[in-house]
């Protein structure tokens, strides 16, 4: 900010010069003292000037509507969306959301250092300010290839570039309570920046040991007790209200007590589906007052915690001096927005179309040639096998089991038994590994589902009744260079292309929607009654959440944190 | 932090390893729930390692005290104790202080960038760090000669400087709303780094201009109108309770509020007196406590709201991965410190001598050879001239008059009508200068005081009821190197020596209370009744507080701020 900009504020907010934009006759919510006030908000390049009474070159008519800082998320992955930043700063600006705390750790999975910075430049200069935290965790486990490995240096590196505000959530805490040196390393080369915890049941001593390593904060928080015991430790409570994990409903509590301002409301992850049904903060603070969360608190959580949280202080209040990110709001209960202003102009006219997507982050589906032999299971006479059970509505897997007759030298699925196969395909690095193993709970009758949606490390995941199907939704995706697809033997029926990454698109959020729908009817028609099928598969590849998982490895049993063999006896 | 210590620190919170001091059955205040909870604190190197149950290599027993984080007073000039850095840090730590942000204000204008060079240097590793704001009125007036000019270049050079955590107090509030370039460019130069304004009184649109160009703190509101409109415009409340002005009793109701998280309690001055008979931060939560906050907001108000409002994010509190900066008190009434950790380490083996003061800051009593003759005021028959009368108990003074006869071709004192003679020195450049002037409550009937103490540009200021005393006390102070003293015509009856810029004492506390008692005794013996005799004559030489003063260009006007006639007609 220049030295003559800042005069010029000032004599913006004495009243002796006119505003470049005065909203008029609303009211503002005052985060530091709750309060709501009829005031006009005056305007000074991308600042405020002033709350007060204002005369402006250019004046909206708020008429009694509710001026509200601009919202703040200070936890979400991108990816989640399948939106590329800019698609993504596009689909979220209209719902009052002006600046994101992202971890890349999605796409850091896939490309590393250039899906990061990829990452930090797609959005820059539109309507959401998009800062992110360096992945602490590429890979998330030994038990996976992923695109990339981000040691300390690499940490070290991510975190000298603007924009990276900290480290993202150390999912490691195994790793942190055991002190391995690895993590110790990134740990100690975040210090002094924000470090974000991921230590799901932590209590007790090894909280105390989790949270002395560094990690301050945390959105794995599932009960009262377990968020309050975190937040006595030092930590900010982040509540979370994402798509897969809704944590709001047994935390909003936490906004009526001491401590209320060390807690922020994010998202962690929010699906394209619930963008378009519900929206982003504005649905999360609905919910929250709805909940009886005093309104100006759950404002104050979306606002300036986070901004303070996170060092930006630059922003998160309807305040003179503050960055005029600013959501108009029709009420405290509905939340409404009407009108969303990011660094002082229209946040509609700030979304631009996507930036081109670096080549590095197109070619991401290196697995080779594929034939429907590529899939197959050699095997002679019977077989016991390892099986991958789905708890619908859960992400935990059961390890189950099912005896198994070969057909000309191979083990195959079983649709009428609901027993499908299921293959993880390496593609960053044209390895060939696969690793092949069987799933139950999806129920497709015929056909396959794919994705190069595959927690963590993002390989090509395809469950099918028919190697010949499993095969065509290969080849789809792979021409698309990446994406999710459901098909028959014969067809593809439907086709969602993500070409950044293999983990998102280039198109705009209603186009993405309509993708994923065309995807769950598909599956549907094909016997899939799930609620989230493509979900559901790219969850079926994570190493990390009990109990049996496939990677491209091999079968996790992940109790014993080890890949074991498909074949029993 | 190396992560080998990161990995030890974990390792003890987990119980693996005993720790290197625990603090055994006390409970621990915790700032984040207000709630007091029955733990052992277990410590790491300079790190809080865990709260909870711990063994150690080294134990101390509590006996059921409190564990309080370390004090941190966010806004004091240390100078107003007359004690060096590392005297201060020595006085002050035993009641329980481990941080201060102090503003350098005085040895600034006395000794420029040399002098706050030395307040960073001077007690860095002993029981308290000391972190400064960068002075941002250095001059304070243009009617007045400091011994420094700090203009914007300077500033930027002091931000840059390890320990200089942002902009202190802008004074120049005019400057501001009028948008004076120098001010601005300070201003832009601190940009996202804290800035700390100073605004008595300020309100509506003048205090949103003010607050849009920058500060984001207040400590000089006095009333809770004024204060609750300064939390409003995004300001952190430090609520002042110096040794000159205390505004606890009325601001203490903010601690009950909303937006008592911004809230902080200061000290700004405290003067020798006050620091030996109460104490320092200790005093101030056992007053906030008696007026009705509640304890854990008090405290709050002194360790984690200042520690955010500065962006130390490693201390603040009791809790793992904190900084061991602890104090332990009796209760949370009487606040009583038995025991206070600086860094994992008792903070009385921290005590340390002063370093030696660099020579800069020991020649600053340059006033070329003073004689009798140096405080003559021609005049020849009859003359009305302005008077600056003391009131009592405040700062301000009235601008009056007096009707003098000369005598031998000169205006003198008249000790019987308590009209005394006033002159102020320039100090610092050798420039000759001398303003002179009469003051009338000061109330000596014979002899003369003197200081090297004079706000804001510490000249040499010397009041007395004959020329020969005041060339005795002053010739006094300038053989100590600066400091204060009182005289007769004969002798001189109290020296306090301030060797350090004129201002501070390279002897310790107790040493220095008794210098400044036997100044006010001598004072007293010279018919002065007022409470603390050399402090109404520091302020004499004060431009920026109204009505008359004297400067070494002479008397000032404070409202028409400017330089006006001694003699009117």
């Amino acid at each position: 900010m220049s030295s003559r900009e800042t005069a010029r504020r000032v004599a913006i907010a004495r009243g002796e010069a006119p505003a470049d934009l005065v909203l008029r006759g609303g009211r503002a919510l005052n985060v530091f003292t709750g309060e709501l006030v009829e005031a006009d908000v005056a305007l000074c390049g991308e600042m405020i000037a002033g709350v007060g009474r204002y005369r402006g070159n250019e004046e909206i008519d708020l008429d009694d509507a509710i001026v509200l800082p601009g919202f703040i998320d200070g936890h979400i992955h991108i990816e989640s969306t399948m939106l590329s930043p800019t698609r993504f700063a596009e689909a979220v600006s209209p719902h009052g959301t002006t600046t994101v705390i992202a971890d890349p750790h999605e796409i850091a999975n896939v490309s590393g250092l250039a899906g990061v910075r990829y990452m930090l430049a797609d959005a820059a200069g539109g309507p959401v300010d998009i800062y992110l935290t360096a992945p602490s965790c590429v890979p998330a486990t030994h038990l996976e290839t992923s695109g990339a490995e981000l040691g300390p240096a690499e940490v070290e590196r991510m975190l000298a570039w603007p924009g990276v505000l900290g480290l993202a959530e150390m999912m490691n805490f195994p790793g942190v309570l055991l002190g391995v040196e690895e993590v110790m390393l990134k740990l100690a080369a975040a210090e002094g920046r924000p470090v974000d915890g991921h230590a799901p049941g932590l209590s007790g001593a090894d909280l105390q040991a989790y949270a002395t390593a560094g990690p301050r904060s945390e959105h794995e928080a599932t009960t009262l007790e377990e968020a309050r015991e975190k937040l006595a430790a030092g930590m900010w409570i982040m509540i979370r209200e994402g798509s897969a994990a809704r944590n709001l409903r047994e935390l909003a509590p936490l906004l009526q007590g001491e401590g209320a301002d060390r807690c922020l409301l994010v998202s962690d992850d929010r699906n394209t589906f619930d963008l378009l049904a519900d929206g982003h903060l504005d649905n999360t603070l609905r919910q929250a007052v709805a909940l009886g969360a005093p309104a100006h608190r759950a404002v104050r959580a979306v606002t300036l915690n986070a901004a303070t949280r996170f060092g930006l202080n630059d922003r998160g209040a309807v305040a003179p001096g503050y960055r005029a990110d600013l959501a108009v709001v029709s009420d405290l209960e509905d939340f409404e927005v009407q009108l969303v202003l990011k660094s002082g102009r229209r946040a509609r006219e700030l979304v631009r179309p996507p930036t081109k997507t670096p080549a590095a982050l197109r070619v991401t589906c290196d697995v080779g040639d594929l034939t429907a032999a590529s899939f197959a299971i050699p095997c002679d006479g019977t077989a016991t096998v390892r099986v991958i059970e789905i708890v619908p509505g859960q992400v935990v897997t059961r390890h189950g089991q099912a005896a198994l007759r070969s057909r000309e030298g191979e083990l195959h699925a079983q649709a009428a038994d609901d027993l499908l196969k299921l293959t993880v395909i390496e593609r960053h690095h044209g390895t060939g590994h696969v690793g092949l193993g069987f799933v139950r709970g999806l129920g497709l009758r015929r056909g396959a589902m794919a994705s190069t949606v595959a927690h963590d490390s993002h390989n090509l995941v395809i469950a099918g009744a028919s190697d010949q199907a499993m095969l065509r939704a290969a080849e789809a995706i792979c021409s698309a260079g990446g994406g999710q697809a459901v098909a028959t033997d014969d067809e593809v029926l439907a086709l969602l292309p993500l070409p950044i990454g293999g983990l998102m698109s280039e198109a705009e959020v209603a186009s993405v929607g309509e993708g994923v729908r065309a995807l769950t009817r598909a599956a549907r028609g094909l016997g899939c009654e799930l609620a989230d099928p493509m979900m559901t598969l790219s969850f079926l590849a994570l190493p990390v959440i009990p109990e049996l998982r496939l990677t491209d490895r091999g079968l996790v049993d992940v109790a014993a944190f080890e890949v074991v063999p498909l074949i029993i006896e």
